[in-house]
């Protein structure tokens, strides 16, 4: 139960997010739902192409892009207040990503994934929607810049299930990966932690 | 018969589109030719990895891909006449267009998926080649943007497809499902019929 | 055992290549190693999503991304030494070329794949890291523009290897194909082959 809450939340909030992206972009209305919808549901279709899942789970079943549509609507309906409460929508689109990466990362080993690949598919999960967004909405992914941490607590969690998963009940990782997550990523955002670009004299001006 | 005519003279103007923004772009005769064929095939390619045909039909037969080249070769020799007769290629796009998002959704169905997939993978298989040559000409793809209705009538003959193959026979499905797309896509364009975008002072200026 | 050298060569190649275009955007450490480990083993997770190998070798087993990692950390390290080493690391990028386009069209006709298909999945397995590349760095693919051959040998390499396992053993399709295909990607490099563009006019300016 808490598990289809958690899913549909963080479907919601990355949605929100594709839709404002795709408000700023100029995007019609179909524009603002597509980009929503991929991006609520485009980290999981790339976990079921990854794990032959056919057809993707969120394609052949219509809850969760009937939620990414919903939040799509609520978003593009609400956006000033939605940038305002910028805050709130990001502590939500932390628990999303922490419970995205662990999850997959379970999905992963039920579909008789190795422990590695259930860490880099958890990792997928969670961030491949936010990619395919940047992708079509034609911008740098925010995910490899340096603006602030969002894999690495991705790839945290995912690790995190993987290993109690090895040694414990399956709920007891998806509980503490997601939690671990999504403070690592709560805390990377307060304290403004981020990690070093290459050498700063390579990076070519007026190019990102 | 009328189904493989229809799907080569798709994959023919698909990849003629592909062929012009690769000739606009500066591409060599590789990246013309590489950029129509993927626009041509590309949408059947995605269709077929979500229902796990292996390899993609365009991929493990050779019709698909030198119908595509064929059409790029065309495109390149008469790129000049080719621009001047935009509005009978919009046509055949429409025709095309109606025709792989029908027949896309007859595919899913038939390999098991539910008619909520097929919908989606209908119009995945109508607009998905012209994401990717968007994306890899670094283009916003053009059907996210407010300049006319594209995906919406690749939705709705889908649609037309999925509600008629619940009842009738599948032959009505797929040409009730085509011809209403085209129609559909012929009188947005020569009505001038677009959707709205989210509100325009979010949008964000020199940006897109 | 010259089949491991030759992949893990390959993978360490591109990834290389990747982190250099991550360093050279401004990416920070998690974005350069993503960017590399994608660059390195891209092409072959696309080919084995075409072939339906579930999950990806390099998903599924650690050494691959290993390595792809392992080399994004020496490239980071030294940069600057790597830039100047270009012609070096322009050829040794050849071998791994031509290694992935034939051992990627083996492994397909090993899966089932056509002969056709096999050339269409070996060029891919070659082609595909660096137009992932590409386009995660919102770059128009390198591949496809006029700078010089890089899909041609591939194609030549998967061609190679697909008419001789017709009548011959393996080995002999692997060792000649990786040959010509390096061959001719290090002849362009050298005597500056390159396409022809389509017509000059018709090219966008400031658009690229």
């Amino acid at each position: 139960m808490l598990q289809l809450v958690l899913n549909y939340l963080g479907i919601a909030v990355f949605a929100s997010s594709g839709a404002m992206v795709a408000i700023r972009k100029g995007f019609d209305l179909f524009g603002i739902a597509a980009l929503g919808v991929m991006t609520g549901v485009g980290g999981g279709v790339v976990r079921d192409i990854f794990l032959n899942v056919s057809p993707p789970t969120s394609i052949q079943h219509w809850p969760n892009v009937t939620v990414a549509l919903a939040a799509t609507a609520v978003a593009t309906l609400t956006a000033r207040l939605f940038i305002r409460m910028r805050r709130i929508v990001l502590s939500l689109d932390a628990v999303g990503m922490g419970f995205f990466a662990t999850s997959g990362a379970a999905i992963a080993v039920d579909h008789g994934a190795s422990w590695f690949a259930a860490v880099l598919i958890g990792m997928t999960t969670a961030i491949g929607g936010g990619i395919i967004r940047d992708v079509l909405a034609r911008e740098v992914p925010l995910l490899l810049g340096p603006d602030d941490l969002y894999a690495v607590p991705a790839m945290l969690g995912a690790t995190t299930y993987a290993v109690i998963d090895y040694s414990g009940p399956q709920w007891v990782g998806l509980v503490v990966g997601t939690v671990l997550a999504t403070l690592l990523r709560v805390a990377g955002l307060r304290f403004g932690w981020h990690l070093p670009t290459g050498p700063a004299d390579l990076i070519a001006r007026g190019d990102a």
